[in-house]
């Protein structure tokens, strides 16, 4: 199966709006083993968007559109749809209960033109929308072929996506697709690739990496008649990357959600810990990354930030001597940042972080992203330098998410002492 | 004058990669007064590509490619370029000796296929890049048409554009433009744009709207023969958008930099103040958010993260039956957290902020969103009571954005007392 992506919007084609759908789309084809050789965006022009259905319809089996949807009169892309292939729009009953349903969930009056929403083609499966007023459909286009409309806002998009398209997409091609997600900490993406280039170059089961600031993400497929057959594909492909890889694969997960902060946090909860934060450069990252967790409210206790270096004497009693003497960019800092922190909060596990996150401050012995970071428990405290590079907004990323990893380690006693 | 963008790149077909280069292309274009009717996305395929080129070249005037200029053989724009306008790829001798002095920068061997990166038909113009080895170019297509090669990484393309390509196209077009963005907080996008509407329908100056969570940005455009006539065409509107839109504008730029942050720190450095933030929902968000901006260290002392109920008491010595008596998410709790950290830091202004971000814990009186801010000064204490609504996600990003507009409001007297 091809499928071709047809975003519409004058919005996307000024840069208004970053286009993220083109890419959720486009990665959870790739996932279901569907191809794609083309994305186009058009504006919200009749003539050139039914040259782009034209043109996607040659070749490609399946055309999924997303926005143009709304009741207004720039929203035209199941108007054109349809006019291209001949039909009417009509009335849909179970598309026009979704669409008032919604409205009085939203308190809102639905005018005239909102009807609108609930017109399609008489052959059209609708995809209801639990999350706006714009129900999807799936449009036989010919052939064979179909055209699958799609909400333009993410929010709406992607849950439609996934709960409705996926399955159809796997119901058509017979197949069960199974993935696994490997999230992977502390090595670099070169080296993952080198590691596992023999078992990227297969395809069943597939090995794909996607790369973050400092992260690298593998997604392993599998297809099969069914979840087992598949499960089973994965399961010595997963034994084999793991023994490649080692301690830097933090989590394996069903889906592509997760961060360092969620396995972080579930870290603390499955050891009934508490948390407390002492931070100079990331000014508070480290703290809001965690509370991002919903549920994170039972584990991470408060935090200081102190930024200025006289702030870590008034709020931590971090000696002003040792400031001078150590620097207050040193493993010394670190530490008694960490003791404080635990101590005032009265906390499991405490971590801080003292660095240098530029643009400018570097010296020839403490260049820009030199970062101290400070661990204290019950038993011990002690920090771990990292040497970072790039820009301020990388370096305190790159910080926090350290930060994060060496907590979910000293949960789980693989200690990082230096 | 028409462009069209095509961006080149698998990792993009398949989803690896956002596109944020055509959102950057576009933008930037659309500021230039260039118009765009359509973008493509390919992958690293000769034939898929080849017709892509075709198919742009025969809508638009001038088509930019991203990607694509390594010198691996996947990376195929140029060379795919040449052989579609019949042309040779020879050595081009300013583009060697750029590619050269760059590996030497890097201290990075050069390997036989990098020189592949120097390669240009004889008739381009070579654009330099100061941020990575691949140069890009300007290539004429015939009839008067040309065809932009950028390299892929946005912090290679974003400075080449804006630098050399921009220019080139105002050199062409023979026109001055001049950009105001005029940043506004505090007024929804419809409201903003019900009472601009009449002014954003004109073309010299023109006037477009871009939105972010809980901001407007306006540009204003306007062309003319020289920079002075155009600032001389701006100047009416913006002073007619500032009498209609009033206080919710916190900053006119010339560039679409700056952030309520920016401002903040940039209010707060003009009044000599230093700032204490302590925060409860936001979990140092704010803190977080004030140090993101360089120089930010002369004003941000430090702060508390007070997340769970009890460091409120531990760290801010609010007193528990303050909590147990008006709620934790209270005027009276985030005033107590505002006061007790501007003293605790003796800085001349603290703000707090104390709410439900949900998604559980929500109640008939105190709804998921319901967020209290408080401000402290040396003068007064009070508190900025909020309803928001949305994701976890949206509540904190907003509390934070509230809150840096807050305190530059009263850094300016300009105080919301509740």
């Amino acid at each position: 199966m091809t499928a071709e992506i047809l975003c519409v919007g004058t919005e996307l084609l000024m840069g208004q709006v970053l286009n993220t759908n083109a890419q959720y789309i486009a990665r959870r084809l790739a996932a279901l083993g569907v191809s794609i050789y083309h994305q186009q965006v058009v504006g919200d022009n009749e003539k050139r968007l039914e040259e782009a259905y034209r043109l996607a319809l040659s070749r490609a089996d399946v055309v999924i559109t997303s926005g143009g949807l709304g009741p207004t009169v720039d929203d035209i892309t199941k108007r054109t749809a349809a006019k291209l292939l001949g039909k009417e729009l009509v009335l849909n009953p179970e598309a026009d209960r979704m669409v008032r349903e919604r409205f009085a969930q939203y308190h809102r009056k639905m005018m005239g033109n909102n009807q609108s929403q609930a017109m399609f083609t008489e052959d059209t499966q609708i995809l209801l929308n639990p999350n706006g007023t714009a129900p999807g459909a799936i449009v036989p286009a010919g052939d064979g072929k179909v055209i699958i409309h799609l909400p333009g806002p993410p929010e709406e998009l992607e849950p439609m996506f996934r709960d409705q398209v996926e399955p159809w997409i796997m119901a058509r091609s017979g197949r069960v697709l199974v993935s696994r997600y490997i999230r992977i900490f502390g090595m670099g993406e070169s080296e993952v690739d080198m590691r596992l280039k023999d078992l990227e170059v297969k395809d069943n089961p597939s090995l794909s990496p996607y790369c973050s600031l400092g992260e690298v993400m593998l997604r392993a497929t599998a297809g099969a008649d069914s979840t087992q057959a598949a499960e089973a594909m994965l399961e010595p492909l997963i034994e084999e990357i793991r023994s490649r890889l080692g301690k830097v694969i933090y989590e394996i997960r069903e889906d592509d959600g997760g961060s360092l902060a969620h396995t972080a946090v579930r870290a603390l909860r499955e050891k009934g810990w508490t948390i407390a934060t002492a931070e100079s450069l990331t000014g508070g990252l480290i703290a809001s990354t965690l509370v991002e967790v919903p549920g994170a409210s039972s584990v991470v206790k408060g935090g200081f930030v102190t930024y200025q270096s006289i702030s870590k004497t008034m709020l931590l009693d971090v000696p002003e001597e040792t400031i001078e003497t150590c620097n207050v960019v040193s493993a010394e800092v670190a530490c008694a940042m960490a003791r404080a922190a635990r101590e005032k909060l009265q906390v499991d596990i405490a971590v801080s972080a003292t660095g240098l996150a530029g643009p400018d401050g570097g010296t020839p012995e403490r260049p820009v992203g030199t970062v101290f970071l400070g661990i204290a428990t019950r038993e011990t405290v002690y920090s771990i330098p990292l040497h970072l590079a790039g820009s301020r907004a990388r370096i305190r990323t790159l910080t926090v998410k350290h930060a994060l990893h060496a907590v979910t380690r000293e949960t789980k006693g693989e200690r990082e002492e230096v």
